[in-house]
């Protein structure tokens, strides 16, 4: 659907350096756009992208207006206004309403008449699937599961039982929720199997990425809050409570227990022991293990860079000896009469 | 199903403080008890619960009674204890016999009368589905698999071929098992597949977790001991061999050809390079890579803690001049006369 | 299928010492084999199961063939040579042709007459399916995917939608390719979805392991070379390319809009920050974090190997005292006079 400038800068409140009358059809990267497609400039690193750029138009922080050349779209945040309107040009394809012939839902199942539930998917018993939801090709939704308005849970994604969705949330193919968390007691004859009987409750706009997964509580319910965004292969153990609008990357795992603040931010592989708690407006740095309480928002991070593998080997020897080095500079301050550092 | 405390001290050996007539009907957490809950106390961090919980009765260590206000089952291993009797107060829901409808069953395949197969599971040629199995909704049992009895294959597990499994398995969804390893040997057009040939053996009393893979052999068979506990998206490559009551958590990859001992325990995010041998009984802790034998019983480990951003950042920079700390230090000693150090 | 020493010998350009009229029927490990087995000799961990081994065969380097009890072939990669015989002797079965009648299919599909959709599996709109493709139990193939010839598509595997992958691929159960990248732009109500509008592109003779995730690209495609080979459980996220004859083992993961050269090699645990280059030929050790562009082939690493928790503790207490320890030596040159360092 082609759409004017001038009807998008009205419409996002945004300020227009050039020719309200161009039109819009598509999105497109700086590097492949054509004289029909909208674009965005977020990354500097692809300034001389921007500077060829053949699009209609750009998205630009008015700072970078002066290296934009073609119809110009000001706004303080480029990539936010760029996701707006990618929205309204490329809409997500309608749902098909009704249940698909080889699907298996349960008696006692209640699905919304707007719902989709497509090819060899599975409703259990005394699941109740809101209005516009979407259930992809070979998903399994079990027993006692709840699936607000508008939410999608796509192709082959399991939410095994007494799981609770808010509304618009999207579970991407692959993931598990609800399934039995990781609880074992030592015995004399190895270990027994402690009861998992919990639930997950997941809050509003709530995205879920491939092949993730995200345990049942043990007794109470493991707890994702409203605007929580989890990428592809995380892991969320049972009782982990996760505080409204952390964004978690790749590989993150959380442990048992372990509560999460509003607005963290966890960089990919990055992870946490059970049972502590860390408060709001935490970022965690990539391949950082965090292993006890953060009561101080900040940037926490513990990775090396890669070097050559030579160096490495190098500075990996001398950490090896690092507490001898300790013990001789000591030898050599109190030598020099430096005994009182 | 109520049950008078009198009761569970009788049939699990417990020692009871308090009123024998006393009933509970259901299991909960110290902080969320009512006067029908047991709860246990098995962390210390969770002191003030105890002392404030409204339970019906608690699992405590006799030291901690003291801090028990209510009726207290004194265990040595109080989270052991709560573990088997919340088994017996909210035990696993029966099966129902038999075989959906749209299920796809092989006609060489010989499923047990008492079996369970959920809607859209496929059983392949020549399997042997043992009593009272359950197999979940969308699950996939490949050819010749072998499923002992009591066993669990949860929804959307995959079982791809050659899988033999003991008694009182479970395997949770998304798991897949008997995956082709990732054999390559390099040509000068690329790299050639080394067929996997092999299966998977499982021991009796294993649990897997969701989206955990474990793959067949590259010829001779990978090999999971007796009472292993995997949890979730762990990797096991072809032909490794995991010992008796080994248990790792999330994250924990093992590489191929690996042999791991009895009673091992890894954290989160552990690894094993390939081709080594790790005794019985070692623990490796979280984010800690094992790149060579261990012939040790014991606690291994290479994890640094996090550290605001700020601090981390001048430790890794002088870190990355210590070989020449080192060499300044030897300057030192040389002028101090401390040559033979 | 038995064949002989000597028919082997011809056919693959290799040198027998021994007898080329024995026969071999089968592969085996040195220590597991019998007289109608061949084996091969590549690790040296394992010279003492050669001396020992019953195989009517080995496959050897001329510089270990002195340690072979039995009949020796000759190769200067014996892996290789193993992997291309081991292809011969144990054949993939065959396809059995034709579509599942309880697979779905979309009426938009095309479906080669030589391919088998196996059991429940589901083949979305305007997908065009090779000849001799195997689509596997469970596996849904969303809208607009094509599949040449050959490739295979395992169990429970999920290709979203405008996924384009060449012939000879192979996709593991589980795998999920072309779901929606992690886009998301901060707003002042929380996060807001960017939206995910690309596709994958897949070579020919790719092999993608179980339960890894291949996201579609945010705008342009997700690129994945010929011959690329991933293990399981990796993350390759939006707008990533992959080239050709690159390998990665388990755990690696690529963040967006990173670029890969041709040939690398990424050991477990492996990782790449976004938006960045890596040059052709490079090997990343495992547990390893690539932060910024590598513009010359080599071994780069940065994981320290584990050690007994008490001493990696002391180690551990030095390194975070290490910015003092630079100081105190710079403290112990001044007093020396050596100022200039």
């Amino acid at each position: 659907m082609a759409t004017s400038l001038g009807e998008l800068a009205v419409r996002f409140g945004i300020e227009l350096v050039g020719d309200p009358a161009a039109e819009v059809s598509r999105v497109a990267t700086l590097a492949n756009a054509d004289s029909e497609s909208i674009s965005f400039f977020a990354n500097r690193a692809y300034r001389e992208q921007l500077r060829k750029t053949n699009a209609a138009a750009v998205l630009v922080h008015p700072d970078d207006a002066k290296d934009c050349p073609v119809n110009a779209l000001l706004a303080d945040d480029p990539y936010l206004a760029y996701a707006r309107i990618a929205d309204v040009l490329c809409p997500f394809p309608d749902l098909v309403p009704g249940i698909h012939e080889s699907a298996v839902i349960a008696s006692s199942a209640k699905v919304a008449d707007t719902a989709e539930v497509s090819a060899n998917a599975v409703v259990g018993d005394d699941c109740l699937i809101g209005e516009q939801v979407y259930v992809g090709a070979g998903a399994v939704v079990g027993p006692r599961c709840t699936i607000g308005d508008n939410s999608r849970i796509n192709a082959n994604a399991t939410l095994v039982q007494d799981v609770h969705m808010g509304e618009r949330c999207i579970v991407h193919p692959g993931a598990v929720i609800g399934a039995d968390g990781f609880g074992n007691a030592m015995s004399d004859v190895g270990w027994v199997k402690v009861p998992q009987l919990g639930g997950v409750r997941i809050g509003n706009d709530v995205e879920i990425g491939s092949n993730t997964t995200i345990d049942r509580g043990a007794i109470d319910d493991t707890v994702i809050g409203d605007g929580v965004r989890l990428d592809n292969l995380i892991q969320i153990a049972h009782n982990v409570e996760i505080g409204d609008h952390t964004a978690m990357a790749a590989f993150t795992g959380i442990s048992g227990s372990t509560i999460i603040g509003k607005r963290c931010m966890f960089a990919g592989r990055a992870g946490v022991v059970g049972h502590i708690n860390i408060c709001d407006d935490v970022v965690v740095g990539g391949a950082t293990m965090i292993s006890k309480d953060i009561k101080e928002p900040g940037f926490y991070t513990a990775s090396f860079p890669a070097e050559k593998a030579k160096d490495w080997r190098r500075m990996v020897a001398r950490f090896r000896s690092i507490d001898e080095l300790f013990r001789r500079v000591r030898k050599l301050e109190k030598s020099a009469g430096n005994d009182d550092e």
